[in-house]
């Protein structure tokens, strides 16, 4: 398999400024690219260190990638290093002069000299316009049937001309056949799954392998095939072992199409033509604003209260004074009492209620912090369950109360049992 | 000054299984400590590439520090490699010994000899116990008076042990003399502030330095001094900075303390003992969701009505048909309807609303995708406001008219004019 290195250049990721984000993603993309990543390397923008970075990158790998330092500030020197590292001058790059002008006017801003040098490539290189951005992007041919190539430091623009230009010419430099399946799960943890896929895992021959994508709502894993060439005997074999994880984990599978759990639960009430209202305490209006982040989504979701007072839990979702002084605001007979009267509140065909003790203070010895009621009512079901979720922070607890409440939800519109736990 | 280099150790982070902030916090923190971080590198986990990597380091810096490959898997190989590099033997941490016996009978897990060596650090080496985990971290003396720290790489265990034991420590191996001021700010971006700010910049003598770290809610700036040793001049010439830097963007400055808008809008509804209720269109319950994740908020947050179809805002916010025919639901009509109305249902002191166009449909010529509608209310107040945020994903224009929403409450509080665009 060929080497990649990605190199990050300038000091705003070395000094915690940004989180660096670009190299996560470029991590997985090249993974299904077929290439191997073994050092990612960040580096303050000095010209003697850029250079000797991509000195020790050639001598180890086959593919440099480097993000940041092309655009126009005095900082912005990858492109002048580059060029003398491989002692080539700089060229303009046509298309993204014309580019610069047209950009640049829909924006009613002047194109000076120094916006101009932005355009600069390195000569001998492949120039990329930027389709959402001002900088090209850049492939060099190195010796050795090597190349270099240069994206800018922000992320959309870095993955845009990834996606555009770049990924398509890895893929075939790789000179590797690459399969993937994605797996999207509920329910179960990175180390349950590790578990439960033990004997599968040392099943698998070394050209197959699994990748685990842990989150507190999801957990994406992906079974990859990578191989020498269009080997149909593997390619088979591993179509098997792709329907024997699936048929391991099949109790926890939401999605084999990268849907997140927001996606699935929107696709399908659209798909099953019911309309949503949720009633909040705990989770504070995080739920419903989780569903609020998908497209489209104003066709089924008609909104929520937010009920963080018990005066509000009592006035507008007519939870009786007696259910919250016999058992409390954290309460089952509290959490359907919410959803039953948002349901005719908002007439909804479904609703749901959320009502727990998030933390860090209000926990009791019965009650512990982390404690948290659910509900889902229909028309003619109802359902409600006390999950205990432990001592987190804040938004950890909120992220898995949201997690939990729309796999119940996804369930109720698969008919699937809810969960118990 | 001092250089540091990270090493963080596990293919989790090169191949994007995890995202790696734990690099950017210790940059930032690095910093703070006065020293000087020349390159971060991610490696997998093989011994020879770890060896190599570290003695690479220690050529060229005075202190390294490691993330990750500390705890129980075979893939955990750091401090193996480590003694393998050193030429020494791991010995027990008995402290670490005993804290693990305690944290896992906690958990009703068994200890045995696999568990165990998680105890293990380096001959010769300081080890730390995990204030919130199983693995130790060390400090490792090399030779010419440098050092090498080991951490583990889950987030919360590496900054524990890090605030616990390690920062003081490197504090004064960094044998200089740094003071921070620092400033958040709204209603500015990072390039006006660098435009606002530029010959304050230049009269900055290189101990003085400005780190700008923007988000799409707030922009957090710091002017750090960094000196031989605590020469008073040079102190009080940093604090005569500070002040003209403060006097420069007094108008954008929200707090002195580190406080995020929603600590600081938190703690002026309580010193002023106010209660607040929200109406969200547009922002879908994420507006009351991001005060919530604030502890203690319940003091003064009634909780919301997330409106989302115009059958919820006609209904229960008692918006009025004409208003939605004549002006339709994203107008400031609409918005002032909303808030008024919630006021009163949830008897607050204060009531805010949103409704805007978040994309990416739904737009057209007059009210392009962008547009929001924002009041806030009181008892004997109203304001009312259209702002126009541009075409952005559906998170970022809802985290941008949430920092508006919530800088105008801040204003409100403290009787200061709200934001006119």
């Amino acid at each position: 398999m060929k080497n990649v290195e990605i190199i990050t250049i300038g000091t705003e990721v070395l000094i915690g400024q940004v989180i660096d984000t670009n190299s996560a993603w470029l991590g997985e993309k090249l993974q299904i690219a077929g290439l191997n990543i073994n050092r990612k390397t960040s580096i303050v923008d000095t010209p003697e260190l850029i250079i000797s970075t991509l000195q020790k990158a050639f001598e180890e790998n086959d593919i440099i990638i480097t993000t940041g330092g092309l655009g126009l500030t005095k900082d912005d020197i990858t492109k002048n290093s580059i060029a003398k590292w491989l002692n080539k001058n700089l060229v303009y790059h046509e298309p993204s002069v014309e580019h610069l002008h047209s950009f640049y006017k829909k924006r009613n801003r002047e194109v000076n000299e120094l916006v101009l040098k932005m355009a600069l490539i390195v000569e001998g290189s492949e120039g990329f316009v930027n389709p959402v951005g001002a900088s090209p992007g850049m492939m060099i041919p190195l010796p050795n049937n090597k190349y270099l190539f240069c994206f800018p430091g922000v992320p959309n623009e870095m993955k845009a001309l990834f996606e555009t230009y770049v990924f398509d010419k890895l893929k075939k430099l790789s000179e590797r056949h690459t399969e993937h399946f994605h797996l999207y799960l509920t329910g179960i943890t990175e180390s349950q799954a590790t578990a439960l896929l033990s004997d599968f895992e040392n099943s698998l021959p070394d050209y197959i392998s699994i990748a685990y994508l842990p989150s507190y709502k999801l957990l994406r894993m992906r079974l990859d095939l990578n191989v020498n060439n269009e080997n149909q005997e593997a390619i088979q074999f591993f179509k098997t072992k792709c329907q024997e994880m699936a048929d391991l984990l099949k109790d926890y599978i939401i999605s084999y199409d990268q849907e997140t759990l927001e996606q699935v639960v929107s696709r399908l009430l659209k798909e099953k033509n019911k309309t949503l209202a949720i009633a909040e305490s705990c989770t504070g209006g995080n739920l419903v604003g989780s569903l609020v982040k998908i497209s489209g989504i104003s066709q089924v979701l008609k909104g929520g209260i937010v009920a963080y007072s018990n005066q509000i839990k009592t006035q507008l979702l007519k939870v009786s004074e007696k259910i919250l002084s016999n058992h409390g605001a954290v309460s089952e007979p509290c959490a359907l009492e919410m959803a039953k009267e948002i349901r005719k509140l908002f007439q909804s065909d479904i609703a749901i209620s959320t009502t727990g003790i998030a933390g860090p203070d209000g926990g009791s010895e019965q009650k512990p912090v982390g404690t948290v009621c659910i509900a889902l009512v229909t028309q003619n079901f109802e359902f409600v369950k006390t999950y205990q979720l432990g001592n987190n922070p804040r938004e950890i607890f909120i992220d898995r109360v949201i997690a939990i409440a729309l796999e119940n939800l996804r369930r109720l519109l698969l008919g699937i049992q809810l969960q118990k736990n």
